[in-house]
């Protein structure tokens, strides 16, 4: 941690310009569209100002804050909760097909919603889900290029480090978050560039042996992941649909490509906490059967578990898996963040929903029936979920029927 | 002011009440979309509650900060400053046509612009009115209940109070909006009752003389206004195309109506500082023939009025003419607050640009074939420029031919 009372500037300034030039790759004339919470401000003024230098038409911030937040759970009438700012999102999904980017930054209190009425918060979701469909699909299918980064916000702090004062914890996530996002060494841009090198080398591996499953065994879990038909492994930079070069999460550690939305069976238990919308999941343990889970359970957050599981269709059957070794810097820091961004870069997961129909073989995009028949999973969440540890040996079975070992003990095998 | 070292929370409380129940009326299943500063998150936390209390469906807030604002005009390359965003603006629009509500808080600093290149601040606002010009229009043409409150915003404070510290400056200011905005009253929304009704005396006397000139004399002005065709005097609290009754402007001191764009002639001069997004204009002289300026010049900002005045066809006729007495509390309050919310209810006015198509006979809602049939002025600017002083006489010309005095030496005649 540093031994000044306020966040290093020159650390904020270089998260912006990685932001910008690594995580967006964001190109001259790009608008650019940015969600953060208030909180977030000084990263918020550097992304802007730095954006501008790279030539941005125009900048626009969302901005949040958990006290309006929270406002709409106490004093909303019960209606509230079926509506969502639909203009709002529709207005995004048209940017998106101009060509805009799209920038997040998380930092607020991963369980801001979880003394509100469970209810209230389910409904609320999916009214805002199915508002974001649209803008979330061009997401997902990778139009356009998009970057998440995180800023050490109070709330979120205090979560992560319970027991020391407040500065001190905000300094202490700050300097966690820099050192994840490789901000804290001379020249982040390069030490990117190396980081991609590394997950590209994986990446080739995988697609080379074209695994039909995946086998994952250990504690709790004895799961076979079906892949889906032509998926590809992706990870680190990628190649958005319109031709820019993004790394779309600052950390990021993971490779994930696409699993057959039918063909996943056996058991499966979580190896770290879920932070869902403000909401805590933990101790989740799952039976599938022909790619759809028929048995949940969950010792804490069990009904938002069972919400999540109901929103739709697809939001049994899993739209992304992908691997993490046990070894990766967010695993060995030792904390947990209750942050997705971070803690599935500490672990092999999953993610329920919603897959990437950019994880397929071939440059073209792929029309949804396509992607349906290759097995790719269609909903309107996708909620990653962590289900690898050191104790988690995962193996490869090619279209031969050769077992080839990926994961002993949490660490890639060939490695 | 106060003499505690932060703005009475109490007070804050009692703007967002009226801001809500009176300002804009709201009611139960309605959204509602507030525009305001990173500054004044206090009150917009506040109107939030209430608004949700009042049974809101969603309330989103679109934030704002000056050093992001600033960051485009430093940084950005030539091409951004003819763009917009389009997308926001068209949301904001279709929100409108679903009976959402819009609030509006003001409270940055007036001059945030001043040092900008004025090319460039006069082409980002050109590219801005364009992008917001279906969104301005459902206002103006008053198809939803909408009200614009302030906040005494630091920057906003020092322009108004510049030779005392920071803190004091605010408390000022805050007292200066809270006294103007009669929420320093036991009972605000009774006090606003109130002032609805003395204002509501003054419009039906206008609206039984049907004026058809109003002619402005005193030093440096001798004007004559044709009123349009069928214009309707209105002020204070009136009813929105949506049945909603709503008082758009807190403080809101002014009578006012459609000029004749074709009808005005003379010459005119400001009485007070005109702030315009950012940038002053002062000391404004400006001659009108047939109802256009055919000259003009100003003391300080002349290159922005010039812009301004080129920004489209109907920027260069009035689109409304409102009066203000000498005596209103803002004007005795002896402040300039170089922003027009407050600077406009301390003087009679005119505004450059668009006309409110509300204030014509008959509760239809016009056509702009009517409207600008019956002399109603259509423009994407609509910027509010005053001329009144204690040293103006107001005469209404009616259709005999008969002067009636309305003003002397700035204040009613007939009171």
């Amino acid at each position: 941690m540093s031994d000044k009372n306020q966040i290093d500037a020159s650390k904020i300034d270089k998260l912006a310009i990685l932001a910008v030039k690594v995580g967006l790759g964001l190109k001259k004339g790009q608008n650019l569209i940015i969600t953060a919470p208030i909180e977030s401000l000084p990263l918020v003024r550097k992304i802007t100002k730095h954006a501008y230098k790279e030539g941005a038409g125009i900048v626009t911030t969302l901005f949040s804050d958990p006290d309006i937040t929270l406002s709409r759970f106490k004093y909303a009438d019960d209606d509230s909760f079926n509506v969502a700012a639909d203009w709002l999102y529709k207005g995004m999904g048209e940017a998106f097909d101009n060509n805009s980017a799209r920038l997040a930054i998380a930092g607020d209190d991963p369980q801001l919603l979880s003394e509100m009425d469970p209810d209230k918060v389910s409904r609320a979701n999916k009214a805002n889900a199915i508002a974001y469909k649209p803008a979330r699909e061009r997401i997902t299918r990778f139009d356009i290029n998009w970057n998440i980064v995180s800023w050490p916000g109070k709330a979120w702090a205090k979560r992560v480090f319970p027991n020391i004062p407040d500065e001190e914890a905000i300094l202490n996530l700050a300097d966690a978050i820099f050192d994840a996002s490789r901000v804290s060494v001379d020249d982040p841009i390069k030490a990117w560039d190396d980081h991609n090198k590394t997950l590209r080398l994986r990446t080739d591996w995988l697609n080379k042996n074209n695994f039909q499953y995946l086998k994952y065994t250990g504690p709790g879990t004895n799961l076979k992941i079906g892949l889906a038909d032509q998926h590809e492994w992706m990870g680190g930079a990628s190649v958005a649909q319109n031709g820019i070069t993004c790394n779309p999460n600052i950390p990021s550690e993971e490779v994930f490509t696409t699993p057959h939305a039918y063909r996943v069976d056996g058991h499966v238990s979580s190896t770290k906490p879920l932070s869902y919308q403000g909401s805590l999941i933990d101790e989740i343990q799952v039976v599938f059967k022909d790619g759809k889970i028929i048995e949940s359970k969950a010792a804490k957050g069990s009904e938002i578990l069972e919400k999540v599981l109901n929103s739709d269709e697809g939001a049994r059957r899993i739209g992304e898996v992908a691997l993490v070794p046990n070894s990766s810097p967010i695993s060995q820091s030792g904390l947990i963040f209750f942050n997705t961004l971070f803690d599935e870069n500490a672990a092999s997961h999953i993610a329920l929903g919603q897959c990437y129909s950019k994880c397929f073989k071939g440059d073209a995009n792929l029309s949804k029936e396509e992607i349906s028949k290759n097995g790719g999973n269609s909903s309107m969440i996708h909620i990653d979920w962590m289900i690898g540890s050191k104790e988690i040996d995962v193996d490869g079975i090619n279209f031969n029927g050769d077992v080839i070992p990926v994961f002993r003990k949490g660490e890639w095998a060939n490695s």
